[in-house]
């Protein structure tokens, strides 16, 4: 049976968690099999160029080293190595970022995206850029919010301030960035997917669920 | 259990028993029903920018009757009615052609197409500006042969004509054009996917397998 | 002596009864006869993307069987059946929306588009990437009203209604925007053209003069 | 009765003489006159960036000092002055290659264009980009002949030689550049118009004719 | 020793002395000479699309007859003439618009431009996609200021009034249009650029110092 | 006094001494001192996008430490560790790459790019759209020799067969993509610049000359 491996390049297992359950709905019994690792030496977060750069030693080396995974997904959403992973085997590998816009392409005509902090939109920019597809970005608008305050139970600002903060930015894309479809611009807020897209009325791409939907059809 | 309703808008049933074989892997005992069905008063390919239209109304019939089914995926590569279907129902509606080019970005970096005809030329390329995707298109070569072509048993080339005439295809985009993904620009070339992949060293994508597994992701 | 067919896709003879009146300046008397046609089956106005669908085979038929016209104009904003009737004929079509864009390249640096509802927004979106467009397109303001509702004597709004809404979107166009030419969105606002453009100071494009006057090149 | 004035801003009238016939299809007896004038103090030939700024001051004067005309084109395909000009009147002005440009957008997908000298492609190149167009451009072919060896009866290679290398430049930008719509690069080529459009079988713009139609629309 | 020749094309002196002590950290000992000239046919200060065409013929003229010059900087933000310049000599010239947008690439993400009056927005805006660099533009904004209002000690606003409207007109770049580089748009204003850089907090490129730069590369 | 510091990322010592030796015409008296310095711990060459990662955290450190430099250059064509450079430090830092190109827009229209290895090219792609620059990008062509086979004395193919290499890689540029300058795509082609220019008669651009050059102008 084939394995889709997904390593959190982070070393917050928390956010690992809340990855592997909101994968569930893509496990079927027939299926492949999910499996989601947290990388141990990564940072808490991945909130800089320079921790983004320190973890692409260790993914590959993942990827070089799990010949049990058939696909893999590095899910951070700066992407990190992913073109070296892509040199390193000749399985698929899937950023979710990436992976996110491309999914957008389908369920809207405008993608927006909901990043954590301020610092994380000149680097979205030069992905948006690199990837060709400025013509379908609306715009990125910050939450405030670093990576280990998105988690449950974190001495951060609650899950409810935090939903109320992606309220808030959604409907600064949706009404004055003009996006139709939303990308949650980090792995750590899935939990907030469906009540984000039935408050606004606008479709919500989880990356790590977007990538994990195109490894399926491998 | 959730139902992905896969409408072919031509009425050759062979070019819908093809797509049905050819989504066999994307059947999973736990995952959602692929149902696939003839548009029966569709013309015996779509070939033109009339046959396109003609196609669209019932189309959108189907969309807006079919209770039972949670998605919906147009299995043409013109997206015929893509967008009035979208505007008939709130479940979503993949085009194959929108899909194939989302998912070939995850793939490659630049995707080439592999076109039943001449003529279908400038359609796509309208599609790929309209997509906003013109800064991965490598290019669109034809292999000169119509949809009921290719259905294998027709009074056509032949399996071994047609993908020799993919092949040939195929290795103008990879070397002259510079893709490093191709995309099939018909659902009736399915079967040709695998060995398409391994004769040119580089990813197939086969339309309709790519916008199921989009639909899987709901 | 030639003749222009000019062709209202939708079934309101106030509407064809205008752009007649408004193509007036282009009827010089040794230049071509320029006859505008109503399309009897169609719906009253054309205001979702299953009316634009609705309308190609009728409009087909017309291009096909029209012996007597040496060139065809489909006189709705969103160009329906533009390429399925190029297909149709070796005749020159012209799709009012594609002609204005065309002809504003000419009139200023960015153009802004008055819509006549929000939802005809994302259609324009595509098609201004579809054209290629999207380096001169400044943006897109709705003026809330449909197409049956611009009519002169119809219970809509009232002329001045109409007239104070154009020139509330066109201001938000010349100065949010920063639009220096504007195209009227809708077949149906030709004679809101001249006033708009002296409140304004900036030229307007009326999308049907924009076609008839290409047509009159050949 | 209106008055569209057409500049030639080289001196050979020869060349003037020739556009002269060439719009005389679009002169309708209750149409606005079109007259054409020569630069007298222009060089022989447009052929050079030089070339072009000199001509501007002398073209800026007769848009200011010419009463009598309604609306002005600038007859030469680098558009000299058109926006010096532009600044100069409030009454239409047009350059032949941004309108030639334009019109093309309707008669096909991807223009290319002829031109006379190899040393116009960068100029051309800078214009197809500041015009925002490079989405539908195909490419640019020179014929190698200057502006004085297109016109009738000079010592330049003759007709024949002259259609004989524009069939060449067109077939190229057709086949291999997959131009489906061509602009003639120069005022001075009306007259190969028509012959050329019926051996390659695509249609061919002539820029003046293509100004001076946008011109009626006023 | 090599000389990079500077011509001021306005024949206001005052502004060729601000830029020629804009250049004094440039001149080292053992560099090139780096000499300023004021082009004295030249209008008081370059404000429309006329003076701009005026100044190429002299232009053209310094950069032929000036044998002593290893490289020429035409310092004026409309770079006029510089293409027929570069047809004139086989040296390098460099106009400072295209400069200092070429250096703003490697200082941020999105450049802004702080532009002298609201006329020169189209002009730098056809400049822009010249230039191909749509995808890095953020937006322009004017002062209201014209040049020889620059000029210090002119009958001008006042160097703290010039200051003022530089903060406010850049503020609103960084802020609302999301410039992190700003260009200085106009060759009068290099006293300001250290201050405007300290007061906003991002890099801003005073263009002549941006071409001298480049040129002494060579 | 003030100085730029030029890190080569590969441990090759030859590579920094041609690149030190290239930078003699920018060492004025009275200028910035520029020092390079080789990255003991970095690979001989960096030819993979594993090489490009495994380089950022040393370049990020000398960065941080060297308290002594005023600007800093990253002398490989990938620009390792750009971005996370410029996290690390308010000094400004140069990616030759990024430099080259900007660099390259004042000397041509369309810049082609002389790589070393096939492999470097869709690295290479994925720069040129992440810079923006896809309109003024005309080619990328390889010369088939890693970075050491570059260096005089190498167990290599030579300098008259690199020589060779580059002049046939440069002329396709030339000649069949229209590239009228050219970037030499690693930092130890510097020697080849003057005589590959003469040879071929366009501009050629060392990515460390235009890199530091540009760190002059601060």
């Amino acid at each position: 049976m084939a394995r889709i491996l997904v390593i959190n390049p982070n070393s917050t297992q928390a956010v690992t968690d809340g990855m592997d359950r909101a994968l569930e709905p893509l496990r079927f019994s027939g299926g492949p099999e999910i499996a989601c690792v947290t990388l141990a030496d990564g940072p808490p977060g991945i909130e800089t160029q320079a921790h983004v750069n320190a973890v692409v030693a260790p993914i590959c080396r993942q990827v070089a080293e799990r010949d049990d995974a058939d696909a893999f997904v590095i899910a951070c959403f700066s992407d990190p190595g992913l073109h070296a992973a892509r040199e390193t085997t000749t399985k698929p590998v899937y950023g979710i970022a990436e992976a996110a816009m491309a999914v957008s392409l389908t369920r809207g005509e405008r993608f927006g995206i909901l990043s954590i902090l301020d610092g994380s939109i000149p680097r979205h920019a030069r992905a948006v850029r690199a990837a060709g597809l400025s013509e379908r970005f609306a715009g990125d608008v910050a939450i405030g919010i670093g990576v280990t305050g998105l988690v449950e139970g974190a001495e951060g600002p609650g899950e409810s301030e935090v939903m109320d903060r992606l309220v808030a930015a959604g409907t600064r894309l949706r009404d004055h960035h003009r996006a139709d479809v939303l990308i949650l611009g980090c792995a750590g807020m899935a939990s907030y997917r469906t009540p984000l897209s039935k408050s606004l009325g606008v479709a919500v791409i989880d990356p790590t669920l977007a990538a994990v939907t195109l490894a399926l059809g491998l």
